[in-house]
């Protein structure tokens, strides 16, 4: 049968989520997991591979060939007992054939979350520290110039160089909670590195250091060098994997 | 002079925040910071001294003869710069003379969080985890009991025995966010575990072990086996120090 888990993360001790030769990752612990619960190895997809240090509270993963007779009501209790606190599965569903953790979704959901304040021991892991005070104005005057169908290669990576790097963002919003800065970002898929290079590069902007007017011509230039730097991967969090039908995202994290 | 420190710290790595011989606590790391800072040791009260394992996001420190020469704009950083991450001072203020940390204080507001849902990795280190579905109307029906002032030597312990128990319960409200139950609870002050006291209580009574109509017998038995266990630390907060004067609470954990 077609499983579908929901999956949350602190992604801290993770090589990130795909499974890596030697190294801990949320999908080899999940599949850890999973192998002492079935008995033998299975396979695995996902929604979003995300990169080292890079959170999830709505990450989504399936088990295409899950053995018939595993017993589907204990495997959500099983999976959160034999994976460690830096893994939660909120659900596990079983899907109709033909449903595709990464080929049936629409789209990707990320925040990215700065904070301005002081080092507060609730958020220091999860947002990226930099005090000052942004101008969130142009952060969002310059992430509208980002939205829709673009060439992203000036914002991340294509493994191989002769794929696309077209993307259709439908959504980069910026705005201020107290002294947090959430930079949402809503995508059909995102190119390696996209979402981190789009939140550094809107932080130069409402730094200062570069113009919402400069954002045009980054994109236009293809080239990595145009856009701003790699925010770091621990203010990052995967939110919300949407698939086709009713379903409501998650709040924030 | 007299300074107001306002801290916030994950107690996971403490033996509660007042300063012990060979423990690590939240007052000596701070006094160690302090220390290094200022050139000797001073003094420090505070008004909460939260057991081992406990939480604040507004804990109020209180540096009574701190050194005139300290350069107080400078302090917030170089506090914040020497403490681990899992302490941070989110504010340094100089006060009148004669206000005092402990002394000064009002009101303390704790918050309990139990959390009914799978074990989330962000919140699994500040809630108890209980699955279950727990009769939230009983507990508020219960907690209606215990609001107001009473000898409070069923939940929780007075050093010294002579010394009176009673204390004024102004607030005690329950309520549900999704899987998440929250305990708010303010008080002019705490007997030892007597937060975490209340929590187990209502706890045993939203779990259907006891009846809201057992509570003011609690309360008059006057003896720690009458009421419920006291609830594991992590899943509690010092979140407001109330002061004379306008101040807005803030808001929860």
């Amino acid at each position: 049968m077609n499983l579908r888990l929901d999956i949350a993360y602190d992604g801290a001790p993770f090589r990130g989520y795909a499974r890596q030769p030697g190294q801990r990752t949320v999908e080899g612990d999940l599949a850890d997991a999973l192998a002492r619960i079935v008995g033998r190895d299975v396979d695995m997809t996902c929604a979003g591979r995300t990169d080292a240090g890079v959170h999830a509270v709505g990450q989504v993963a399936g088990i295409p060939d899950a053995p018939d007779d595993l017993v589907v009501e204990r495997l959500l209790g099983s999976l959160n007992s034999l994976c460690a606190p830096s893994i939660g599965v909120s659900s596990v569903a079983v899907m109709p054939d033909g449903w595709h953790a990464r080929f049936s979704a629409v789209s990707r959901t990320y925040i990215y979350a700065i904070d301005e304040g002081f080092p507060h021991p609730f958020r220091t892991g999860t947002t990226w520290q930099l005090p000052g005070s942004m101008d969130v104005d142009a952060m969002a005057e310059a992430a509208g110039h980002l939205v829709g169908d673009h060439d992203f290669s000036s914002f991340g990576r294509v493994p191989d160089p002769t794929a696309s790097a077209v993307r259709n963002l439908f959504e980069l919003k910026v705005w201020r909670e107290g002294t947090v800065i959430r930079i949402k970002a809503r995508a059909n898929a995102f190119i390696q590195q996209m979402v981190r290079s789009l939140a550094g590069t809107l932080v130069a902007v409402g730094q200062g250091r570069r113009s919402p007017d400069d954002v045009p011509a980054m994109l236009a230039a293809r080239d990595r060098s145009a856009a701003g730097p790699v925010a770091p991967p621990h203010g990052l969090c995967l939110v919300w994997v949407e698939y086709p039908g009713v379903e409501t995202p998650p709040g924030p994290i």
